[in-house]
């Protein structure tokens, strides 16, 4: 089941270099390790934002927010969510 | 070059059936000849909407605009497009 | 899996007034039946507007998509759809 | 008489950590013990946010401000709520 | 118990005059005798626009949806409703 | 003259506590003060939100500046005037 | 005392060129006349748009809905009204 | 002195087919007239939208609307125009 | 050449009461000797607002910005500036 | 291919001074050698705003990212990029 996510970063500018660093670090082996599990086939970096385009395949409304919140980036996110369904004029579908 | 594109349809409400039906229709053909070109790769439905989010693969802006306003559909659509770039926690990038 | 919808109605003020009653009470039925099914547990009107908050609970994206594109209103409706998950808080969760 | 609520949480992101343990476990203790009391029948989280729907009965306006200023959280919430009526397709109403 | 109400009225500017003039009325006679029963205490114009600022006082939701949905001018008219709480400050609270 | 007026308190999360007690007692003694006067003849509380909606009756536009930059919480509201006039169907007008 | 108002005119586009063209006249010698009386000392149009920057001079909000409201493209424009008071840094209040 | 302006074209959709194409053929002619005279340096489309943005280079505000509520499409555009100047970092400034 | 400009002042809260006192003074005394200089007609304040609207009088773009940037307050406000032009019903134009 | 971006600054208050010297200083340099290497051709002040209309002229949605990323001030700025297409009554295009 295919959800769209668009992502908003806003990492306080004072934020510890370190920390910031560790928590990017953290952010990225954490969307690797999802992407390889197949759950978010697609993402993209919006041009010019510190933003991305998402694309989600999970089981559950339940299982995207429990994936979506155990995002490092999480408490620093703005993320809007949008259920999507097969179009009829997709040749794949 | 890939670009996020969301289309909101609206088809005035009297339009005469038949000409409604043809322009859909030509709408699908269009729409699949272009997925068939692999320049439309991702097509979706927007749950209770009237409206599409659509992945683009084409080599320019001119490309783009000239794709999407040659839809049947166009002038009845309100489409706001969004450039994409790789993004670095992407595995596939 | 719920999902939250609020849904606007916009008949045409001038739709002629026996095609809008047969429209109503197909919207009506439908609605009834929806309900009967336990896939539509709650139906609200918003005070003061031609608007409702909906909650479905079904199967996947693709089910709500396909009940809400059936509603015999749906061309005369703007619907957003949110997905809803557990709260931690919810004791019956 | 029902009335829908929206709930965005905007802790700082600076609060001490067992500060904001304690206040979310109050938070918790609150929302479950108004939940027992009947009053608020439904709270669903919004996926991907930190956000929260909720659907109150209560006797009046009055009331529901004082459950909903009672909060824990409320000096760190974004509130719009909405009143609902009957609604005529509603199998239930 | 109070709410606020803003009307803005949208009459098609292509209403026959006879009959906007028997709408008219008929809003004026239904709004006379909603503030004669005390269940609409104020009601003002907003300068400039076709619009009001209303009070009511009512005993439920339900009780206000079916006044406001009894307007004349109702399927011509956007409402927003804002339920109204005793304020500490208030002098005659 | 009346004047419609919607005030949202932005008190910062962190000011002190006996600074804040002081500062909304004062806000407390200029409202009532000028509810006494005849000047502020409505003054209610917006359910679920720190804000409310006042009506102010007051000779001039210079005299509602004066009124409103005085009151104590003034740096931490944010302020929306509307200029009221009488309705045609006023029963009081 | 002072107000300021933005007019944006909404003349529909299919309105018979005689009737548009008696409507503008009117609307002229009407602004005109308001103009003469020095209760609307200022008038600019904004670039680019059919609308204007307007500033009014009347003794009450009542007397301005009622200069407002008269004319004769009032049924087709949208006025938002801001009321003005003196600054403290004008030299000439 | 420069202005940004962008605009976005609403032909209705029922207008005749030949007016319609003497109108855009008008458009086409005049905004090269201008052009040709050094006063829109540059006129882009928005890519996937029926809209433009333009540069003009004109001597005043009152030439910028004369020049524009010359456009045989004005009735049928929303413009905004924003004031340009130098930038510091502008190597040609 | 005339400008219409609101002005919205954001000094922060905890700025310094002495250098706040400071620049709030050199605002006045700039704003005066612009105002002496004929180039800042009309100033006024925006009723229950920190905020004013202004209407500037000045040779070109880059003066007006070169002005407004000069103002001590410039980096605490949010300012939006809209090209006036004569207005064809303007008696003194 | 042509881009158009707006881009607003947030250089927060505090920032000390020389720091934000140092950063305005790489800012301004960065920028006059993209201009110089011919990818970013115009570059413009909005008149009363820290902000800029940009043109960019690059390869790809890739490089105008790595671009723009690679600012000085990205961290405290807010861009939002459209792309452009050639316009048919371009007479240049």
């Amino acid at each position: 089941m295919l959800f769209h996510a668009r992502m908003d970063v806003r990492i306080p500018l004072d934020m510890d270099p370190e920390v910031k660093a560790d928590l990017v670090a953290r952010e990225k082996a954490y969307a690797q390790e999802v992407q390889e599990s197949g759950r978010w086939p697609h993402l993209w970096r919006i041009v010019g934002e510190y933003a991305n385009v998402s694309i989600f395949d999970v089981e559950s409304n339940d299982a995207l927010h429990e994936l979506l919140s155990g995002l490092p980036l999480f408490p620093y996110m703005d993320i809007t969510v949008t259920p999507l369904a097969k179009h009829p004029s997709d040749i794949n579908a």
